[in-house]
């Protein structure tokens, strides 16, 4: 089976560190296809970049040539999911919503730690829409921003670290999630320094995309993710850049 | 004062209509400015063009070129309000909102009547995210598409204040909010034939805008609103239509 | 248009600083006329005095001689709204829903700072009544009582901007609610101390009421402020004091 | 010990019929003293009398020249319980609480039946303000106004039986409650037409009134219901009538 | 009346200190009949021993071989009074929710205090589903164990009043429950350090149990108490121990 | 890796056909062992059953003598998976936590169709407990008992299948859910009359099992999972039956 593993933001090299990611987790047979966007921020921090990569994201998926058999969304509290799904018949698979649906199997609560202060209330409205809040005790702000992470990774493991530790202590979460696709191979050592479960977005996302379309089960075309109906989109979407 | 309101559709004739509706509403000295997006759908109606919507909706907005006091997002349930707000110094006002928070001033409970059955979750999901919900009764589909409110007025009014009766019977709502951009223009009917107080977002809109700069109060800049961090946008925004 | 802003407390020169805020933000042609109930409480805080002053407010709007075209009622996280939307036929807008509603519009939450901890309760109880609760991010006392207010402006600003200042940091408030009628005045200090929008509940309501008057829009009388049935009232109101 | 009901009406009928139905349930040794307020509505049904019939109970009880040990506030929805509890020292118990508190003890879930329409959304308030709500399925009236209540007792019990085998049957509740003082003494008969158990709030209230004052407790003074401050209130208690 | 009073715990010491505390508490002609279960954990201290007491309770009372009128099962937070319900014509009361339902006639907020930070999470999850929760401030743990508290009275004294102090400071409690069978006795002591009213769940509930059967009121057999199904249960109860 | 999948009910008939069920999603490499519980009820329906069943299924799980990966507790809205989570090392699934999770990224609601009318409330309160309950359109019975669905499978299609449309066409329901171990099998047929996508939990919950597996995720032990503390538990489990 072939998965499209979409980065929101468009830094190629954060699209490597994903693809890899979700490659790692991948059953023999998986083909894991990482896309960046043709266009949008270097790295997705706030609802304006957001709105944008959620169009920049619908577009690599439809430009995308080659069948396939299920798309993970790789962005930590992003917009867009829900166009994905009225426009695919796969399934479609965001990672805030697998790293959270992963760790209630394996806590009673959770907590996120994400880049920036200002991604929090992102990932708690995503989190909340998809009905996924009622066991989440917290969503932690590192401080370091999505391309800092890759910069300088040590700082990154203690600032990372630091919260998932006060997630655990002071709001008393029994699973962490690390909240940003860049976070992605810090869990071994989130792990050694909290005691708890920790779960990376990516990977969780690659395993329940798998098991979807091994169960043979996609999105729901009754209601709310009825594919558009014909209409005339005027300028869109915008021509290839050069 | 100068108040944008932006349509979602590209659809000039819902503009023009939302523009005539948003200026009567407009208290002497405001000046209404309707604009349209220069791409998307011709009428909004789904996660993907609502989607692409929010980013359209923000560039039309960033393209205006003369001073403004606020920023009016006439879409029913749409997305982009929170994009808006990061980008802009003026206030934002949605009117899928302005139409909630108004309607709780005139009775315990409303309901919203929309058009398309598939747009019910988005306009739930937009109330829900406001902090709007708790006092909602019901959102309820006329099952009329957009344009076909435009086409058939009777049929449009038949359609919606029987919908809006049942909310009223049935639901326990107490007001009506008229959940559409194009259905401004309705709502005296719609009065008549339910006998409860009927909310039209666009006039409400042009109040809550008007109020909030002649109290010279605008977005809070601390945190989810603040401007987008400096950083390299690749490809966007689009080249300009020809 | 002439709107009665009515104080909750038997003191007029707590009217009368209510009156001259609530003139300061009238637009031209609203005329303000501030009343005062003719028994309760000095100050009102808490619910023995409020429940009082709930009884006191409807008679002294009962009492007024002269047409109007709204009301508000200018207590904060008091009792007695729903009674007077029973009596009138004309909008009713309680100041702490006013603040409310106005700050929701400016950021994602809101903290209220009030005078005494024992009226924290009260005003919670009124946002939750009203569905206003989901954003608040928490209701703060500066300690002061509503009289203490009046009397040392410089430590008044100072508890109060303390605690918004707290509400903003640890409580996560994005914009403030300064959650008492003798507060008003001090808006713009607490601004400056705190950096984010600050809302005066007497200014907001007025803009609301007049709002609601241009659009032709008042209470709906179908079921929960439908008027009182005909019966027997005994033994009031009270004879008026000599 | 002695404990006093108040009636929330002025008519001397309905508490002479409180009095007895508190009286049936009264343990030894426990003497019930019924009480009527000095002004107020004949029935209270809705809002502006409701919060009369607040002020109203708690001067009935400042007034009563005798010693005593629970106050129950015998009105279903009713405004005031929480100044009663800043006034007295002795435990206050309001029916509406106590039949929902009580009926939590005999099935998942119950509903309330009560005579006007216009009274459900007052007691959905009371209950929700009490944490006494998710479990409650539906809160339904009988059409029957309150002295419609004690002047046709077959067609009362008729009607309030028809809603609350719906109750059972379509809100899938498990207990009944008869949410007003006049439905006192129909009890019995619904039970026999809904085959579920029926809980009289005035019943209930004694019993839990007793209980209290037999394990020592009551109200907590530390905060909401702190003795009201020392201070001016003016012109009240109005005059007694003559 | 008779009312049976199960320990969850197979510790004799602790049935028989429960037993005297439901006695202290008991109306003149009121029986209490304190049972310890055959089988489960010398004390009950998490899920695997609390569903194991569940069965065990069960088997208590099914085992007791004369008549009685109400059942209190001991423990708090613990699995199994739903099934009790199924099985029994009688009242069952559960000492977490006797707890909470009466603190809730006597402040606006309670806390619980129990005995390990592992049980709180079962006693917020019992509360949840009683609908007991929306006036829970906080569910607090002493960090002693059970058997702990029988041991050292004075350490167990010190380290439940701290907690009871702090969830009065810090979480604006206004009452507090004591959540462990074995803490009955210390109540007026807390009552001394934290000057709140002190609720102990075994006392509470013997006065529920004994207005219920005042009332004539039971478990409603309609849906979710109703009696199990005729069917094979294979191998069980088990033999008697020797 | 080996997968313990465990009935709740003690016919060995129904554990085969859940064995069978759960094998036809496993990986190549998983190997499915069904295990059924010593004691217990032939079919589990209520509560009482329920927390038989939760003891039995765990003794079942401790009394087999091979290493494992994970365990599957094959019951819908049955008590005790945190039991098994306290005594485990291995992931543990709950099939009905399974299928809402799942289900959840098909559709923006879902619906579950159970047995018995008494049934749906342990549904409710399993999927409030664990958080999944905020997108759950409704919980339907059939009104088959467990034992039924074995006997006659073309009644049983058809009573669940007309649930299963009638929460889709009136709740609102986008996917729905089997909610009853013995429904396993019956997936496709229901699909073919919905037009939604239909989830069964013993498949889904496969396919988590083996995806936590792989990901080297277990139960977080740092609180409400803590293994038991050491202690003694008196007379369990029970002698082997003969």
């Amino acid at each position: 089976m072939r998965v499209l593993v979409v980065n929101v933001n468009t830094t190629r090299s954060i699209t490597d560190s994903i693809g890899a990611q979700a490659a790692s987790a991948a059953a023999p047979g998986t083909e894991i296809v990482p896309l960046t966007p043709a266009f949008g921020a270097e790295s997705v921090e706030g609802n304006y970049e957001s709105y944008l990569a959620a169009v920049a994201v619908m577009e690599a998926v439809r430009a995308y040539p080659e069948p396939y058999d299920a798309v993970i969304q790789a962005g930590y509290g992003e917009h867009g999911r829900e166009g994905l799904q009225e426009l695919l018949d796969v399934p479609v698979v965001d990672i805030t919503e697998a790293a959270a649906s992963t760790a209630q199997f394996l806590g009673r609560t959770y907590s996120v730690v994400t880049s920036l202060d200002r991604t929090v209330p992102l990932i708690e409205e995503r989190l909340r829409a998809a009905g996924l809040h009622t066991r989440c005790a917290s969503v932690r702000a590192s401080g370091l921003a999505v391309l800092a992470l890759e910069q300088d990774e040590k700082a990154a493991v203690d600032a990372i670290a630091e919260q998932a530790a006060r997630a655990v202590a002071e709001d008393r979460a029994e699973v962490v999630c690390l909240g940003c696709g860049g976070m992605s191979g810090l869990t071994e050592r989130v792990v050694e320094r909290t005691g708890v479960p920790v779960v990376d977005g990516v990977t969780a996302a690659v395993k329940i995309a798998e098991s979807l379309v091994a169960l043979g089960l996609s999105t729901s075309k009754i209601r709310t993710y009825a594919p558009p109906r014909p209409k005339t989109i005027r300028n869109w979407p915008p021509p290839p850049a050069r």
